[in-house]
């Protein structure tokens, strides 16, 4: 009875996200979640709406944390739009400004959700091969599809791409250009404000990984009105949950404690990166919360993946041509990252007694 | 630059949910939320689950709650979907099952999304006109549409149709049968098993209503293997957060709380409508947790709605042909029907002095 199945879906081979194992004392660093937890704002405004009022429905526009998003941001909070994760934006933008058929332009090797959403969506797909050192030039992006995605910092080669040269690219399409800065709390420069230069430019950004809030699902878009307008029109009616607004908004509010934890998180992805490179491997500098690494000649990414998760320590490999020679390793706690280069050393490396 | 809006997009009219007004000491009867506070389980799950553990993903499959949920319905766990609402499973099969262009039937007057989710997609609405007394007639549907909705019990007239009726529907089509099942816990009887005898069945529930989690968004399907599937290809990865899993997992575990919950608002449900037949309204027979019902002649359905709103009570008016004359009064606590009754008692009624 798979006929009852649009025939592009039938065919989708579903992304495949990052395993979720419930190995006791595993060091966790294959879907760069944040190691540290979240505010203590957070558990502290949880607590007290865990109330009867959890039988109301929540408030459809998320207005409350918009508000503090706009106001940070010095926008109107019409400029503003809030979804159940950032990844429920990068599909609301496709069925808002892409329609079948449509064109959508996304690089790779980057974020492997783009081209499944695409297929979802049965638009046509226009993949910019990113060189060697993951640049780009903006003459590759053909100005007329419907939509381009841009992951900045990229993954899974944590690289980024400077905000004038992103500038010249929305100067250049008359489509939509989805900045997708779920890492950008981690760099040094970001595109939060492009929108107000450029009406056809949409930021996303999460509270995943920054604000240490995975488990909530909630992610924002910063853009024009009409293309705020259009994902309000696209939505379902009530998109993020009480709790999940609750917890963002505690999480946004205390940007102190967001700064102390990305200074922690760049500080020991600086070290890693040194550590790796004095271990004769090959690090792209990295502007998230992770690496991508390649271990020296001799040692096979899959096998030092392997080696890493009979020591409990868990990272990501990506097979594909580009890609399968290379580990990404999200940032965790000083003492998560020392296991990790304590189990590299144990690796044997042939031809190196 | 709304021209980067899709043409289908820019001129559809949103969605509109009913009001979430913050005015103290209101009596809300206007989203057919449940007046009781969810199962004592579901704050004590919670509770616990406030953790550093918010910085992980969630369980992208919600396994626990899908075993749940089997053994509940004697199924597989491949038999059932988690959505971030049942809306969200709505929009989802809609991608899955009717593409642009494909023909997707419902019925008017019914929940009011159906119209607005079929041009979201682009897709062909096809509606059936239902009778005075809410039935249709099975021949009314076109054999060969992608996908067909039903609500049942319906919104906004509470009324219900037989399973034997829905089973002679599922077998005339070819395409999918969505059953949207948000108030039939509330029902004499439901479907939640036709899937079992057809392939082409799915059937949704929420825990937004008899549940009482509306704040928390969950909803299910159940259905065949391959449809089941299809929604999961489609879904965002991370689609149900960690709080919304472990609470309506909490909450379905305690079906004992849920039956005691649900017969007293059945109750009050019959309580409200003889009191109304009482004076001299027209009442729909309700197997909701609302009833629809018609202020008698020369008493406008939206003064009343005005004058119950002077008292602070908020009920809901669709406005249209079919059903502007009407009312749709969710069921509060008895205490709160008592003061929409002696509101009612205060409405001067013209030529009744």
């Amino acid at each position: 009875m798979s006929s009852l199945v649009l025939p592009h879906i039938r065919k989708l081979a579903a992304y495949v996200p990052g395993e979720q194992p419930k190995i006791p004392g595993l060091i966790k660093l294959n879907t760069n979640e944040n190691p540290y937890p979240p505010s203590p704002r957070v558990f502290r405004a949880l607590k007290q709406a865990i109330d009867p009022r959890l039988r109301l429905y929540p408030d459809p526009a998320s207005l409350s944390l918009r508000k503090a998003i706009a106001a940070h941001f010095h926008c109107g909070t019409e400029n503003v739009f809030v979804g159940n994760g950032s990844d429920e934006i990068l599909s609301l933008a496709l069925r808002a400004f892409a329609g079948e058929k449509c064109r959508v332009i996304f690089p790779a090797p980057s974020y492997s959700l783009y081209p499944v959403l695409v297929q979802i969506q049965n638009a046509r797909p226009l993949v910019v091969e990113l060189g060697a050192d993951y640049t780009f030039s903006v003459e590759k992006f053909r100005p007329n599809a419907s939509l381009s995605f841009i992951a900045n910092p990229n993954a899974p080669s944590g690289t980024f791409i400077h905000k004038r040269i992103l500038a010249r690219l929305a100067r250049r399409l008359k489509g939509v250009l989805l900045i997708d800065e779920a890492y950008a709390d981690f760099a040094r420069e970001n595109c939060a404000t492009l929108f107000k230069t450029f009406s056809n430019v949409l930021v996303t950004r999460s509270f995943s990984k920054s604000y240490s809030l995975a488990g909530m699902r909630v992610g924002f878009a910063l853009g024009s009105r009409a293309l705020i307008n259009a994902l309000f029109k696209v939505k379902d009616s009530y998109n993020v949950d009480r709790l999940a607004q609750i917890a963002a908004e505690a999480a946004f509010r205390d940007q102190p404690y967001l700064r102390r934890n990305v200074r922690r998180i760049r500080g020991t992805r600086e070290r890693l990166s040194k550590s790796l490179l004095a271990h004769d491997w090959e690090v792209l500098p990295s502007e998230a919360n992770f690496v991508f690494a390649r271990p020296p000649e001799g040692m096979r990414a899959i096998d030092v993946f392997r080696h890493f998760r009979c020591h409990k320590v868990l990272v990501r490999h990506f097979p594909g041509k580009r890609t399968g020679a290379w580990l990404r390793i999200s940032i965790g706690t000083d003492k998560e990252i020392d296991f990790l280069l304590k189990a590299l050393q144990s690796i044997c490396r042939p031809g190196k007694r």
